[in-house]
């Protein structure tokens, strides 16, 4: 088992190439609606990671943003990608862990329906990793 | 086990409320450093997710950017929150896991430096169930 059975390779990839102008990262990101694509130097190299976030606050920058206008409106007028999905505290972890593998994180909310936080991916992967990988490591081994 | 062991606390969550206006929540998501946060209304039920992606293309809209601006700065004048690390094709799948943890994707690169492809932390996640957890389910119990 090794990496490249996991890979997603460059053809179907969605990147930005480092000598891309800030208005050419903006429509490949919006093309591609990823919310982080990797940064491309002309041969081939890794140059980094652009999130829409480095964008978003870039442009905040960038334009001195009159915040008249920001003010003036409210955020459920947005359009949203995508919400993600809130599970009851009482969901088995393997059905927390399948919600997982689509979002980044996961609301949890109580039987009224109230937030009572979150489960991050990475706490999940911590999880993961320490039961199930580092478990079976230090397992002893039994003579067959 | 339950998820309650999983659990980032409310009070150590970030997230916004329904009423704040854009503002508001640039501010909120600058600070907290998040690049997505729940919407919580104000009886503390979950209203659904917020990202620097949903903010970035309402802005974009709202304020019918002048593009000429984006057009004469080069992505590598942004400045960027973080780069995701990049591992060589020849890492051993669990310490991929482990670079996986702190970050969405994991660039993959050759012998060369030259970018091949990424893995996802879903593709990471599906391999993590698949390989222990629905594993484990399937195998056949054993009498003591």
């Amino acid at each position: 088992m090794n990496i490249l059975f996991l890979l997603t390779p460059k053809s179907d990839c969605a990147y930005v190439r480092e000598e891309d102008t800030i208005r050419q990262a903006l429509e490949r990101m919006s093309a591609a609606g990823f919310a982080a694509v990797p940064i491309l130097a002309k041969d081939g190299t890794y140059r980094g990671t652009l999130t829409e976030g480095d964008l978003l606050w870039a442009i905040k920058k960038l334009y001195l943003m009159d915040m008249k206008e920001a003010e003036s409106h409210g955020i459920m007028e947005i359009q949203r990608r995508k919400d993600n999905q809130a599970v009851s505290v009482t969901t088995p972890v393997e059905d927390l862990l399948t919600t997982a593998v689509d979002q980044n994180f996961v609301p949890v909310v109580d039987d009224r329906g109230t937030f009572i936080g979150i489960v991050t991916r990475k706490a999940i992967m911590q999880y993961c990793m320490d039961t199930y990988i580092f478990a079976k490591r230090a397992q002893p081994v039994h003579a067959g």
